[in-house]
């Protein structure tokens, strides 16, 4: 038996990557920029074990066993990364050999972060690992077909999932655009919010989207390819201010295009937009643009916010949204922060939010270098089994 | 001393106007189409007295004195209205006299209904009326500048805001689609949304997203025009389904190109999108459309929906969204509805509504022939003086 355990970053998109050009390869419609995240506070772990005695591909994901269907995303990628092995003549495991495949978070799912993004990337990245393929831009094809997204978080730093032209997909690849190096100090605060509303997911809601919003290929053609060029710009220049309206007007965008949909998708709630109203005033009320925001695919809020202001975004965030739990350490997760922070005196906003306990609680992370990587942690799998098991 | 009273109707817009070309006249980016509702339910009373005695121009909305600048809207009214008088050699009342002005709504201003238009609409005939000014479309063009949805309260039935082109506006006029004598059947329930948000004002909102949207100009040029005709020819054909998607498809793109503007304005609430939920899952639950949102700039619905289905729709609507005043007179208003409706055996829906008392109450209305007319109801002014006075 052989195995190999990783881990894999989640990526968060600043250009939002919403429609495809074909279903099954994943192909998108327009260009996406993701700001890829340490794996200390997000990530993905996957072990995959190889056997000669296995006599099925089986598959646990935080320990329920999933069916492996045979048109599967999973065996998408799995047979993808094997006919790359072929190709490499790299056959350091058979590939007649059956695998079992244990994947975890180490975050909530119900966070309704990009975990798909994290899964699919662990998984090829694996798979790569075990075969003893190449990792490269080739591999991003092979992961883009399990999540698009995934594509993305198989680099760190800031990424470009190039839409590619070509029908066979092979032009549609992820390439950095800087690493993690280049603005360390890039931080993230993550605003969960409490929401129990079930939401369409992101596959049925862009091809609906595709099919109905008569806005999308305007956005496609006319403003993305802009948007893109000038969004590298601001992170080559490390221009925080131009970076932030961006990123804010692509996700404004991407839900308007959602709402443009029939029946429209809608993924923000009231609290996400108390949110946005809360980071228009926090800027305007100390002068000078520190924070930005941009939301996936549901209500939870992503800011981005430089490591010198977060002490300060912090203090506000918990002024304008109080909640009982702020004082646990279940309340305010990941990288901590200086506890003799004042709060700004400046920022005295209660905006429109009246209740108390509006988040559920938030994630303190920063830019992450990826990539992925080869873990020496305990394997998820004992004898090709998980350890529950 | 001369004195006329007169009643205006509401208007409620299914194809949206959103931004202006020219900011004092009113001049829209796109046409519009709207219906006239009737003035049983909703609307605006406006009493003038002119007198060579009185000192001052003066204004009472709703029994508050409103101070009257030389450069409001309200005095652009006026001075339309007496330049056309003096056009047309009619001057039953001297222009020189000045007029005291006392306008009322018969609901209530919280609703967040087109106030602005029926209360600009009755404005503008009260005084064609006192002045012996005819009433034609140029007139629609004075209306407009007092508020621009204004122009379309002037017709009954269905009506046209035509953008036009011509600089100086006189071209940007309402003409009449077809009478409310055409699809009498056709009504309207408002369902008036608990909310104490502030929003961004229209004419804020507007002028944010003509400098700020990349997509209002596309919305303007490629979409309205055919969303347009198709809507004319629903109407003319009574074909209730295509009336309906359109009317739903432009209530979301409004609302779309409201979120692309930066900052983004929100003008819709959970309870609203709870609403849209509703009205997609009743149409697909009874297996073909009879009932159709719009929403204006804030929370409350506008549901489109023939008379022979309002009982049945109603029902459901009260399932879904419980409230403790169901029973009240204050809750129901406006058209009554047969009691003895049986709740539409089909549709169980609850949705994602987990609250009671979501709606405020609900408003029963119709089509109505409008146009403006002359009241005989007593009058506001007594003696040239609100009564309260």
């Amino acid at each position: 038996m052989f195995s190999v355990t990783c881990i894999a970053p989640v990526n968060i998109a600043i250009v939002k990557y919403w429609g495809k050009r074909h279903e099954e390869l994943i192909l998108p419609i327009n260009d996406s920029i993701s700001m890829t995240l340490g794996t200390n506070e997000l990530c993905a772990k996957t072990t995959i074990a190889a056997s000669e005695g296995f006599q099925h591909n089986r598959m646990w994901l935080n320990d329920d066993e999933l069916p492996v269907e045979e048109d599967s995303r999973l065996m998408r990628c799995l047979k993808g990364v094997q006919r790359l092995a072929l190709a490499n003549g790299s056959q350091k495991v058979s590939l007649s050999w059956k695998v079992h495949i244990a994947s975890r978070n180490n975050f909530p799912t119900a966070a309704g972060l990009a975990s798909s993004a994290a899964g699919y990337a662990c998984l090829v990245y694996s798979l790569a690992r075990l075969y003893g393929v190449p990792i490269n831009e080739e591999l991003t094809t092979i992961a883009r077909q399990g999540s698009g997204s995934a594509c993305r978080s198989l680099y760190g730093g800031f990424v470009q999932w190039h839409s590619g032209a070509l029908d066979d997909g092979s032009d549609s690849v992820a390439k950095p655009v800087v690493s993690a190096q280049h603005w360390p100090n890039m931080h993230v605060l993550i605003l969960v919010v409490n929401d129990e509303r079930k939401k369409t997911s992101s596959t049925k809601g862009m091809q609906r989207s595709m099919t109905t919003s008569q806005l999308i290929q305007h956005r496609v053609d006319k403003i993305v390819p802009e948007r893109t060029a000038n969004l590298k710009k601001a992170i080559e220049a490390r221009d925080f201010p131009s970076f932030a309206e961006i990123t804010m007007k692509d996700s404004n965008q991407f839900h308007a295009i959602a709402l443009d949909t029939y029946p429209p998708c809608v993924y923000m709630n009231d609290v996400s937009h108390a949110i946005v109203d809360f980071v228009h005033s926090y800027n305007e009320t100390i002068g000078e643009v520190q924070a930005a925001y941009t939301f996936d695919a549901g209500p939870n809020a992503c800011i981005y916010v430089l490591k010198e202001n977060v002490a300060k975004l912090l203090a506000a965030v918990q002024k304008v949204f109080p909640n009982d739990a702020t004082e646990s350490v279940e309340y305010l997760r990941g990288i901590s922060v200086s506890a003799t922070v004042e709060k700004h005196p400046a920022f005295n906003g209660t905006l429109n939010v009246q209740a108390k306990n509006l988040l559920k609680y938030i994630i303190h992370t920063k830019v992450g270098d990826g990539p992925c990587q080869l873990s020496d942690d305990n394997s998820l799998l004992i004898n090709g089994l998980p350890l529950s098991h």
